[in-house]
């Protein structure tokens, strides 16, 4: 079986993640990659590490046939694919949007967050959340998936085996977060330039980021009720990775937090739960479809949870083709054993 | 006036931060720097941005002529210096020991963390915990002052305003710390080679760090008892830099806390706070002995707590000069004018 | 004595760097700062090292009183100084251009690789190239200073001594140089992000850059003919510092070359000739307004020059001060005394 | 077909380097990786990326039972492969030397640069330099290849078409060449680490370095006589790639030196010979085998060529693979078709 594939906004970091991976994977055809400001150009023009791999060319998402396509990721900034959506599922293709727009399921929360009208509330409610530990029987019907961003992606993960088992003090939850540069995107801003993000250590967003409303809708489902959650994003001087840091208190009887995590996530392909008292590093997932978490209990009953993921990998397009590979009937791992990069 | 002053183990990172602030300082001449190893060895060999600012060679400690100094600066590793306060003492040398070897005044707690028995116990109660905005007035009359560690040195300042206040949870404090490699040392060790911490991000000592007690010294102090304190550093992929990032929760009645901030540092020569809502970076202070310090306020009583410093500045080399001018009646920022390097 | 000072365009690395050697300058009073976007605005808030450093805001350049000023640096982009250069002058205003408007006197030459038509030829004969090693005695009396580019300040530098000793075959001189990032200012640039330009290294140029013709104008002046340089500049993934490799032929009976490094830099305060063999850092003049230079011969007549600088303090902001300095008859090193930041 | 792989000494970048690669390979089985030190450990222990990946434990080169295995990777330091080839050789085993032992068919000048006896010399004249763009026919059948330096696969790539075509001034060829800080290798030493080598640029070496023999012994084949070529090699702060660029002087009436790139390299599955005057990426081949080359003609019979690899894989483990599916008649691009990470 080969899957068309089509690809909307193919000149960022995700973009250019996804063809890194889908070029690769062995049962896909990309049939179009869309942008408007490269129409006609070679895509291998633009990120010369896919000469010789690829003869695709940008096209106008006008031309591009997405309909043709079964599936078709969009990799736009946030507020373009909700304008997409009705007319490609309606053409019967399957969609995953790598953006924000179908993220959360309260309009007005969306709204508050993202600062602008949503073009497309009627979809809020059938979009599927594309965290495949969370829910992936739901992801392989799926007709749209929201694939999740890259701190909800690796906080979520470090927090769902502490929520679901009920041991937490939901009130007092801190997820201290940090990524690389990476997550930013691609376009031209000073704040991420060189010369001001190299040598550099800073927090962002910390009187509120958009990414928390995005965590809390996951997490107040496991919990049964809205958790207390404290969450602030740093930025790294490196390109890819990211880091969370869960602060968690447990009753004193509770159970092993660590035995929590390795049966919560045995069997899963890409959650990789190490030994307690290890401490993950976000090199090890470098390139890799890995989520790595390592668990520390304290006196006190003081747990603290590390967690590392790829923020483009993980975090967005390698996510988005386990997710395409579950829609699929695929092996959910097809197409994405690449092995971290190290050093 | 000037101030006859010695290094011992000159050939680390503070060690030449030392000299680097020293050599610059209106009122001071270093008269001697030790090394075992390099003695003989012009120190601008070792350190090639003081060529042309010194023709100090590097001296075998026993020949060095330390009792004729005024004050003595100990840059070693932990374990070193607590051999050697007394003799230098009793010549009438004041001392700065930027290593940890007096900063706990609980002898079972410091050998508990650092793993060996303590050689002088008995100056453990004299030594001053070297934070001027803590104990400035013991500062100037000490004898002995023990400098206190980068982590805690940003933890602390990040921290006091808000213990001091009696408005905080006081079982519920985070402390989530991020530091530049440096703080690692000038030691050949394969972690910290550049291959192994470029490009990646980890936390180290989740479980429990020598630099938690200290912080917690400083704490209970303030508060009155010991608080519940979680503190977890982490290694950021760049040389010089060190951010904390405290969670606190306030009951709802409480004042401002930024207010708290102002108020705790007005008049303070290096600490910085900055608009509430604002986000320091690391690079402001890069070089330079300033500490700078913003507060966020969110709803359901949680602060957020941002501190950056120079780790080898105010966390090491530029804080125990200011000591050292507390010691000598000079102006506490005497010498200590460096604007930190943008970009 | 104090120097009136102003700064046209200070938003830039070069102008942020002047700000930083000019108020810590014992000699100077920075009086005006413009940016036509900052108009109003603190330049502290711009540039957070310098918060508690000035109270100075940016002002519009039409309201900035220059005219009161006794020196001008203009820190703006290629094309603007040339626009005012006379009206100050006029306005008895000495001027010091960090651009590359008045480097060039050929001005077809200037237009060519500058794609401009010049403003203010009437001025390029008159305005004197800024290289103190070079030109000490008419910089003291100059109205109008011609900045030098940050790569002509290193490759003149490392070829000077050869060049004027007449040892050299002039027709195979090769320039293999490399900058930090910094180079590339301050403007929003997908090139210069930092996902683009950390762990990457690149040649850019090859073809033909604007700085050959300024090299060559010194040279062809020190060789009393042409030389035939080949010059290369390459992108290096840090923020600061300058590297030239410079390789040379020279015939079997010449002098020791090192040789003439020493004598013709002896007395220079901000050439340091290391010893022959050595291979100078450019983090040993990171912050510092020093070149580095060290000397290889090898058998067969080739000889192997290393120079390195900190691009934005001798290579444009320091270099700047220096001939200040030098044009108000004030001591050359006043207010250049940084020691470099290492690590 | 699956091929029985050993590796020695695999605790280094190389060794971990092989692993990544011919863990996917899909005609490979590794049966033993050797190391003293870490006999019986995990080898995802030490190298994080590999957790799932692989069961392998190291084990003690004289229990590994390489005897057994058709072909042997040796990534040891300097002189250890050359102790261990005839006893393997005998055995039957096919071995390929990613260290410089065999590399040099010159006993005398092997002995000169590396500072030891030889230990077998009866193998220098058999072993095959292992470029396959060079000695493709010799390595299909060889028993020892001699696996490339990084430095002179990159340099010799970009010499050959200039040297072979016979239009190049041998006389004057300058090889000016930068690498990432893994060429350094996992050694612990204060030169490499990340506080002494990030935000720093310099070169080693430039009064002669190993790898110049070895590029020299390459290109004397290709020119009939001995070139005068100047090599330095310089430290670039950032992990992975390698740039080389080197300076040639051709006769007027030369044919376009580019199209000599395109002709030579046809066919070649891992030389990717760019558009003239374009400007190669280290990171557009960070991960992946191959070189990428650039042309530039410039008046004057100047002619540059830039160079690009990664250190690690076309520099020597992807070579070294590469090599292997040669010698045993695998498509030579098997198992090597990783795309470079971007960003």
């Amino acid at each position: 079986m080969t899957i068309k594939v089509g690809i909307i906004g193919g000149t960022g970091y995700t973009g250019s993640e996804l063809l890194r991976i889908l070029l690769r994977h062995p049962q896909v055809e990309v049939a179009a990659i869309t942008s408007r400001g490269e129409a006609g150009e070679p895509v291998a023009g633009l990120f010369p590490n896919l000469r010789g791999a690829t003869d695709l060319h940008f096209s106008d998402p006008d031309a591009a046939g997405l309909e043709s396509c079964q599936v078709v990721f969009s990799a736009t900034p946030n507020g373009v694919a909700m304008t997409q959506a009705e007319r490609l599922l309606e053409s019967g293709v399957r969609m995953i949007d790598l953006g924000a727009d179908f993220r959360i399921r309260d309009k007005g929360v969306w709204e508050q967050w993202y600062g602008m009208a949503h073009a497309c509330p009627a979809l809020l409610e059938e979009a599927v959340y594309g965290l495949p530990e969370l829910n992936r029987d739901r992801i392989r019907t799926a007709r749209l998936v929201a694939n999740p961003g890259c701190y909800p992606t690796a906080v979520i993960l470090a927090a769902l085996p502490m929520i679901e088992s009920g041991v937490v003090d939901l009130d007092n939850i801190v997820a201290d977060a940090k990524s690389g540069v990476s997550g930013a995107g691609r376009g031209a801003k000073v704040a991420t330039l060189f010369s001001e993000a190299a040598e550099n250590f800073k927090a962002y967003g910390a009187s509120g980021h958009r990414h928390e409303p995005e965590i809390l809708q996951a997490l107040s489902e496991a919990a049964g009720r809205d958790p207390g959650l404290t969450f602030v994003p740093h930025l790294i001087p490196m390109i890819r990775g990211l880091h969370a840091t869960l602060y968690f208190r447990i009753r004193d009887e509770s159970p092993d937090p660590a035995g929590l995590f390795v049966e919560r996530y045995a069997g899963e392909p890409f959650v990789d739960v190490m030994a307690a008292g290890s401490h993950p590093e976000t090199r090890s997932v470098k390139g890799a479809n890995t989520c790595r978490i390592a668990v520390h209990r304290r006196d006190g009953g003081r747990v603290i949870v590390l967690s590392v993921i790829d923020n483009l990998v993980k975090g967005a397009a390698g996510q988005a083709v386990q997710n395409m590979n579950l829609m699929f009937g695929l092996d959910e791992a097809t197409g994405l054993d690449h092995l971290a990069l190290i050093p």
